[in-house]
């Protein structure tokens, strides 16, 4: 096992450190902030990912004399992360008598973690949890940062908790076996953060960084990856419960989760990535359009998006939407983030340079959209 | 409208104010530390508390300016405190528009509010409400120091957040309509506060204070509420999250969870105060027969509980309860509190001085069971 990298999320008795190396899985149960030694141990999966990856966490879990170690691997995909399914990993816990001093990890993709994370939150009013992310999405977004979420009928991640994990283990190994689709999915996540606040990271990622990362060259994934959580750590430590600032982290979301929805939540027609990475060209074009953002940034980010073969346009989603620029507007007004009268969208001055924007004109959001 | 006197529950930006006083529901819009102006406004009670009570609190808000009051009433009672119940108040919240800006009010006694404060925590990761409860339990303890919670089949209160109110307000005019045995197990709850640090408060029940209560005199009434939030926010204010101190609360609860659960969680059989009250009595028993506490201190507290009405023993609960003392045993070791091998015990060394002991003889308690 190697760590190559530590990030540690600071937030007062709630710190935790992300870890970010090779062959971590084979160890998962050193390098937390308590001995697993005499615990009840639950691992939370999915049926893609039980194998290798999930047995080799309990098979470690078991080595580090965990009381006991018990695996669950729930189905695949955005549906799982339902009341039925909370309902369903909560009584396993319960079932074989976990405590508050028991430990759930989350072995998976953003579905598993934001699953796993809610349950942990809210089972015993909080037990100890473990993110051990294994889509590039999960390391560099959703497995950091404590937000954790079940879909209802109403909407997507409408119910859940800010809870922090106790770690986060992030093997860059699991990324071998990731479909090439998912790796570019996970990397519109990480060039997020060059657009935020750091346009050198950008500056890198479009100089060859980019490519090197969609290839897994080990110094990229590993630069990527701790930049992005470094990034993502900042923002967090500065508002854990998006009161301000952690709303910049929702660059290209307002856009993308309308895309989402509109889609079905089919992930086979759009991924999450895939949609912010639209939402995010939305953004600079929306930016630009306002006359806040030179022409030549907005142009810039589009083409380093399509140089990676991630969409930038609506019209690239197939099969075609049926949702019309008013549909998708109706939609982003019932975001969870919107007041009752405004839509909050994250533009941008250029590159590196984004900001929360209270007072967007529908019919500017109209005009992008039907563009 | 008359707040006479307003305990502040400091928790840093979690922060908020009990207001105690009279005809606090027709003026429930005042008094938050925000404006209900323009927002969304939910209204969650039961049937039984619907009319009058809730019918005020809604007037009041519209009073207030609110841009829209929806009020949901469940059926009263434990079975309320569920998963099936929890998904219908988050639909009714999400299907009328409901945003993070919006308040859930709950008017009700210990149910309404650990159903109301919990979906509240996990509403879009967390909306403003306000603790507005209508029973003297739930004013001396479920309203105050963040505990929500639904019950699962394994047990109650099994899933649940740490999750502070924005407000709470006891209107004691809502106990003119309480019957004498809710009062009772209200004061069960009272005078805990005495018997765990506050050997005045003890005395000053004793002496006529508690009768005065029981018979809803104002003065009394003012004090007595006043008092236990005052002495509940203390020990919130140092240990908001259950790590240490927080536990005294669960004087008699270990014992009373268990008689709660022999007694198949039937109120008409058993009041939760009133199985506090017994657990309250058998825990000054293990003291004084493991020889830390004096006997004449139980004898005391039994005697006063007695006094008031309240059963001490458990052969008073009616029907009697078919399980035995190493039933009971069993349903301890199953406590949510208890680790893998100890059962946590709040005894005492005297009135006034309670401890956490976690190396209690099994048998000891057996004993005391048995008797």
């Amino acid at each position: 096992m190697s760590i190559e990298k530590t990030v540690s999320v600071g937030l007062g008795d709630r710190t935790y450190d992300i870890h970010i190396g090779r062959d971590i899985l084979s160890a998962a149960g050193n390098h937390l902030p308590f001995s697993i030694d005499g615990r009840r141990v639950f691992v939370l999966t999915d049926e893609n990912v039980l194998e290798p990856h999930a047995r080799t966490v309990c098979a470690a879990l078991e080595k580090t004399a965990a009381a006991s170690v018990s695996c669950l691997a729930l189905p695949p995909g955005e549906s799982t992360k339902s009341f039925a399914a909370l309902e369903r990993v909560l009584a396993w816990i319960l079932d074989q008598g976990g405590t508050r001093q028991s430990v759930l990890f989350a072995v998976g993709g953003g579905v598993i973690g934001d699953l796993g994370g809610f349950a942990a939150a809210i089972m015993m009013r909080g037990i100890p949890f473990v993110q051990v992310p294994t889509t590039l999405l999960a390391m560099v977004d959703s497995a950091v940062g404590g937000k954790t979420a079940i879909d209802v009928p109403q909407g997507k991640n409408l119910v859940g908790a800010f809870y922090q994990p106790a770690g986060v283990l992030c093997d860059l190994d699991v990324l071998n076996t990731l479909p090439a689709r998912e790796m570019r999915a996970g990397y519109a996540e990480t060039v997020k953060y060059g657009l935020i606040n750091d346009p050198e990271f950008f500056l890198w990622l479009e100089n060859g960084g980019g490519k090197s990362v969609l290839n897994k060259e080990p110094d990229a994934l590993i630069k990527a990856v701790e930049t992005a959580c470094r990034k993502k750590a900042e923002i967090v430590e500065a508002d854990e419960r998006e009161g301000g600032v952690r709303a910049l982290l929702n660059l290209g979301h307002t856009f993308g989760h309308a895309l989402e929805a509109a889609a079905g939540y089919d992930g086979d027609r759009l991924l999450h990535g895939e949609a912010v990475a639209i939402g995010m060209a939305l953004a600079f074009r929306l930016s630009a359009r306002t006359g806040i953002c030179p022409a030549t940034d907005a142009r810039r980010v589009e083409d380093h998006l399509q140089a990676m073969d991630l969409p930038t346009r609506i019209g690239a989603i197939v099969p075609k939407l049926a949702a019309s620029p008013d549909d998708l507007l109706t939609i982003m007004k019932r975001d969870k983030k919107a007041t009752a009268q405004t839509i909050h969208f994250i533009l941008l001055h250029g590159v590196g340079q984004a900001f929360i924007a209270k007072d967007v004109d529908s019919k500017d959001v109209l005009d992008i959209l039907t563009e």
